[in-house]
Order: structure tokens, then sequence, then C-alpha cells
């Protein structure tokens, strides 16, 4: 990005929560804390002054099939903090007493998620949908399960995933494809990690002005969970009752994904979208109601989301699903589609600015082993999807079996 | 900004929800709703669809002493975005139906505010420090005043308040002055609403690459408000306490704002952060812990912010007293001290590529009528600072009343 003055560079490892077992559920999540907590040649306290000093967004993210370790800094804090990120994720010490003291940290954040109602609600349909399977479990596990945790587990999987080819750095910013491999080169020198030779597979496969090396999944094992349909309710004594309706969506890197964000953007994503126009809009019954996708490599979650009264949550939930219907039933005109395409393309366009946006999707092209596009070629793309298409497509998810999750208040609320 | 082809846009009101009365209460929050339910022109599907198909991040926003309308948008969607947010703020229909309507939809977003801890702790704080003045109430009012506000009461809010002096239009990005003063004249031309001799005060006082016009707050008659100590404890059944300590902080544009800025975040402003070292760190007591400020005009509040379970909440509270007594006490070393200053400094560079944090900041200068200085000077002003004088500010606030908000369970923790 040619001109930009600042770089936003990740590690990315490609194993998260879902690759957990139940004697190892959280270790993680566990594990992304403790790599700030000091390595052979860094305290904790050096790596974070040295993050802070940048005056840059660094943190580091667990997801269910993702671990990323990232730093948003100007480019002439980019050989630093590169030669601490590789530290970081190749020398962790995993110190006993850190990790000890590390866990009330964890138990603390595992108990603010919990009085997030959001936080619960997207955690309780992924829990109901993947019934007994690893993607059913919250990524920082339970507190009971963060309290028993052993030090070993998180060493265990320290040992066994943060080694090639699970491990992919990205980056996307001011500096270039060239600059960026020598200061990587530079952290793995210096971190005892051998030579260009040993470790890239080949030149960049980014666009010109991005970067992204590194090797694909790495063949984890991964099964690939069944979808239980069925309904759950976490009774809080809250206001609202949040209500998550959904189904089984569409995988990372499916053919129709294309078709699929389309559907997702008509049916719930913006102010004029069909569902906040009917159910914000026209009756005023929800302030927020929109779709809510999630991909993993075999399977995915289309769900929609409302926050509203326990009275009317039978009538959102009806509207929601009339709204589902009406656009599997009726083709949606040219010009709505035109619409959407519009604004999936401004938001591509936009998104090239980001250079936080760009490493991420160069990242991920790279672990689930998608082509790297260009823009332009993606905007083709969502250009290609026809009416029929979208129409298809959410008669396709409608036939699926549903599930239906809700946190708040008692209600009495059908599932679909 | 030149060669980014974003820009964003954002017409401001020097109102906020301190002017309104107890009779009023809720006015301005409604009245930022009421503006996307249609103008004599737009109704509000069109409005909705106009911001959506570019794509961009359209939206507003209610504070207690501002109102802003905002779109981060292509370039070449700016004509008509700009049309569309003049034509908004000038000729808005205020709707009875669409307004009984909406109220459903702001009493949902109450609802929502006040399932989330961290609202609440927040509104609560101010609630308790600013006692009977209207700085005390949440910005969107109660759920109990929203249900009986007027629809003639949003009327006149409109009618006497979204006039010039109070509107400022700020834009940052690709777009040169010029051009976005062209489309602001066409868009008003198009509102009806005169010529630039009538608007415009003068020529920008942005830097080269932003626009900022319009005028100062328009002499809103407001009422310093006394600050009150106290504690206040709202009981819920949730699993962490949240915190909020705190003193009256600085006022906004205060001659001392860059000696704030740095020990805000030298005691709470990162991962290295005193803070964050002592409680988070050493000790495994929070997930969260850091500094809050809000500026007003002649106010402000300055607090530390921590979760934490209610039997640690005690320590937190002493730990949090002790960091800021030891920064009030011993001057901190000039090492600690550059790396704020570096911190602070990255940041800034940072948020230049930012078009929304720069018409941020243009329209935030204009409105409380503070120099705009060019980022070298802000940073000079940050060099500027000296360790003693982080001090001095330390023990300023640590000497002034002090207040304690608490949200969740019981606990027994003392005020300091």
């Amino acid at each position: 990005m040619p001109g930009l003055a600042s770089e936003t560079i990740g590690i990315w490892v490609a194993a998260g929560s879902r690759d957990e077992s139940a004697e190892t559920a959280g270790s993680t999540h566990f594990l992304e804390h403790m790599l700030f907590k000091g390595t052979g040649s860094r305290d904790a306290k050096t790596i974070a002054a040295a993050f802070d000093r940048t005056g840059g967004d660094s943190n580091a993210i667990t997801a269910k099939e993702l671990t990323c370790y990232y730093s948003r800094c100007l480019v002439t804090d980019l050989p630093n903090i590169t030669g601490l990120l590789v530290d970081m994720v190749s020398n962790s010490q995993l110190d006993v007493e850190e990790f000890e003291r590390e866990r009330g940290v964890i138990i603390e954040e595992l108990a603010m998620s919990a009085d997030d109602p959001g936080d619960v609600l997207f955690d309780d349909f992924d829990s109901l949908v993947f019934g007994p399977h690893s993607l059913a479990r919250p990524v920082g596990a339970t507190k009971d399960q963060a309290r028993v945790l052993g030090h070993h587990t998180v060493i265990d999987h320290y040992q066994s995933t943060y080694i090639p080819p699970r491990l992919v750095i990205a980056a996307a910013g001011g500096a270039t494809h060239e600059e960026v491999l020598e200061m990587v080169e530079d952290a793995l020198a210096e971190a005892g990690l051998g030579s260009r030779a040993d470790v890239w597979s080949g030149a960049g496969n980014g666009d010109a002005a991005s970067v992204a090396k590194g090797s694909h999944l790495g063949g984890a094992a991964r099964v690939r969970p069944e979808f239980h349909s069925g309904k759950s309710h976490t009774v809080k004594d809250i206001e609202q009752l949040g209500i998550m309706l959904g189904c089984e969506g569409l995988p990372e890197g499916d053919d129709d994904r294309f078709i699929y964000s389309v559907m997702l953007t008509m049916l719930g994503g913006g102010m004029s979208s069909r569902l906040f126009q009917s159910v914000r809009e026209e009756r005023g019954l929800a302030y927020a109601v929109n779709c809510v996708a999630s991909q993993f490599t075999d399977t995915g979650t289309f769900g929609i989301y409302a926050g509203c009264t326990a009275e009317n949550a039978q009538a959102v939930v009806d509207l929601a699903v009339s709204e589902w219907d009406r656009l599997a039933q009726e083709t949606p005109s040219q010009f709505e589609l035109d619409e959407i395409v519009s604004q999936l393309s401004g938001s591509m366009v936009l998104g090239l600015e980001s250079s936080a946006a760009r490493m991420n999707r160069l990242a991920r092209s790279e672990i689930f082993g998608l082509p790297l596009e260009s823009p332009m070629d993606l905007i083709e793309r969502v250009r290609s999807v026809t009416a029929e298409d979208v129409s298809e497509m959410a008669g396709r998810l409608l036939s699926r079996p549903k599930a239906l999750a809700l946190v708040g208040p008692a209600a009495e609320v059908e599932l679909p």
C-alpha cells in the first residue's frame, strides 16, 4: 500500500478451540495469553512496553479455528515488532508462576463474557447446534475448565502446534514485500529458526502491495460436526430477550459464497435490509436485527439475531421467518439486487484502505487455501450473482433443520 | 488526504443531552433517530438505501454536548451523501406516526443498554457525580422518560437547535477543500438554504487536506455542574463487579490537557501502564483495568475502571489508589516518560491515516473553539510535558473529592 506510513503484521496459527479435546479445553486461549508473559530474552513488562511504545494497536485473538498475534504500527517500528512477534511465537517461556497468575485473569475474562448477554447468546447457539462436537464449546472454555487446566497441557499444545506448516505470517501496509521478507528473516535468524530456504515455500502470492507466506492448515485432523436443530433458553433476569434463529450455513470458501454474501446483505445486512425495514422501521419491535454468519473449514452457521421484549419475541421470530420465506419464494427485483451489489462493491473498495483488513484477507486466503482474488475480481464475482441465485440460496437454507437460542426473561417462543 | 479514495463527512450539531431540561429529557437522542425517518423529498427507506448503497459506514451519534451525523464513503459517492445529510438536518419531517413507532425502537435501545453492565456503570458514575445537573442523565434519558416524551418537544428541539451557528460540517479524505465546499453549497442550495455568503464565516481553518467550517457553540447557555463525591452501588445478579473510581477531571481544551493525557496513559492507558501491570500482570485480579476520561466544555470526569470478583474489589481499589498515589508522590523516570511520549506520538501519526479520526478532530476543534494544531505541533506539546508535571497532575486529581460507582454483586468496598 504505497504511501502508507503504517503496516499491519500478524502471525497466525492454524489452530483454535475446535482442535482441543474435552481434557485440553481452553488451552488455545490460555496459550494466547501466555505468549505475552515472557520469552527467553523478554519478560512480560518488556513485551507490553515494546507494543505500547509504538502507539499502535497490538493484540491477539483466539477463535475456533485460528489464533492470531498482530500489531498495526508505523513502518519504522516494524522491524522491532516483527522481531517481538516471532520471539513470542517461537520462544515463549510458559513460566509456571506466570501461568497460575494468568489463570485468574482468564477467569475474569470469562466472567465478563458471561455478563454480556450477546456473548452468552452466540455461545449458546453454537453449543446447541454443534452438540457434542468441539465447535460447540466457547473459545475460552468454561470457568471450571479454566480452573483445572494443567500447565503441561498448555506446554504440549505449544510444542505440537506452534510449528510450520501451521504458522502463517501476513502483512499489509507501507512496507514493500521484500522489506517485510527481510524483517521476518532477520527475526527468524534472531530466534534461531533457520533461513529463507527452510521456511518459505515460494514467493508471496499476495497482491503487489502485500505479503502472505506460510502454509495451509497443516493437516489438522478435523471431524465435520453434525448440525443439531432444537431450542435453548438461558433464563436471565435482564430486560431484553436475545434471539438467535438459524440453521447450518456455508463453510469457508464454498463455491456459492458470493451468492450467500448477497443474500445475507439483502436479508439482514444494513439499515435498508429486509429484516431491518420490517422488524425495526415498519413495526418498531427491535433496535438491533441482522443476519450473522460464521464460516469454518467444513461447516458454518447462519443466524438471524434480534433483541426485543419477551412479549414481542414470537412476533419478531414470525416476521423474520416470513421475510426469509418471502426471499425464498419471490425472486428479488434487479433494482434491489443492484443496490446490494453496489453496497458490497463499495465496502470492498473502502476495505482496501485498511491495512488490518488486507492483512486479514491475505492470511485467511493462505490458511483456508483459497485463491487470493483482487478486489476487482471479487466485485466481478458479486456482480455475477443473479436474483434467482439469491432466492434459491434463501430457500436452500430455509429447508434446513432450524435452531433457536434465547437468552433473557422467560418467554413462549416456538421453534419455526 | 491526497490519494485516498474515501472521505468521511459529518454534520455536527453543538447540542446534546445536557442541554435538555427534565421535561425535554431524551429529545436530542430521539431527534437523532427521527432524522432518518424522512425529509420533504426522501422517505425512511430511501434514506437507508442511499447510505447502504455506498457500502460505507454511515450512522449518527448523540452525546452529552454533541450530536453528529456522519458517513464514510467513496469520494465518488460524496456529492449524494452530502446532499442527503444536509437534507436530513434541514428538512426532516418528524412525522408523528413515525415518531410513535420509533419510540418502541428507542425503548429497546435503552433496554439493551440497561443489560450492558459497562453502560450501566458509566451512567451510574455520571449520575452520582453530577447530582441534579443535566450532565447526570444518560444520553437517551430513561425508558420512562422516552415513553412520555412529546412529539412537539422534539419538533421544538429541532427548530430551535438545528440552525446556524450551532451546525458544523467537517470532512476529511480524498476530496479537496474546494470540492467539498462546492458539494456542501450545492446541497444547501438544493435544500433551499442560501449561498456561501450566508453560511460560511470564512475559509476552512483545517489543515491542507481537510475542511472544517461552521461556527462555535452558538452560545448554548450552560451551567457548570458541581462535582458530588460519594458512593453508589447498583446491585445486579451478575458475575463481575464493575468498579469506577474517580474525581473531577479536566474540561475540553484545558491548558494542561497534554499533561493530563500523558498521566492518563502512564497510569492506565495500555498493557504496560502502571494499573495494568499492578492489578492484572502482577496479581491477576482483573482482566480489564484502565483510566477513563470524559471532557465537557466546563468540566470533566477522571476515572479508573476495573472489573473483578466482588471478593477482590477492595484489593483492586486499594491497588488503584496506591498506584495513583505513587505517581503523585514519586516523579516518574525520564525513561518511563519517554515511553509514553513515544506511545502518544505514534498514536497521533497512525491516526492521521484515518479520515474518520481527522474529521472528528476538525469538528471538535471548531465546536469547542480550540486551535487546530498540526500533528507535529501536538507531538511537540506532548514532548514538552515533564515528569514533574505528570506527578503534579496525579497529585492534583488525588486531592479532589472522590466518587465510587459499583455495578454487580453485593460487596464491601470503601470509598477511598
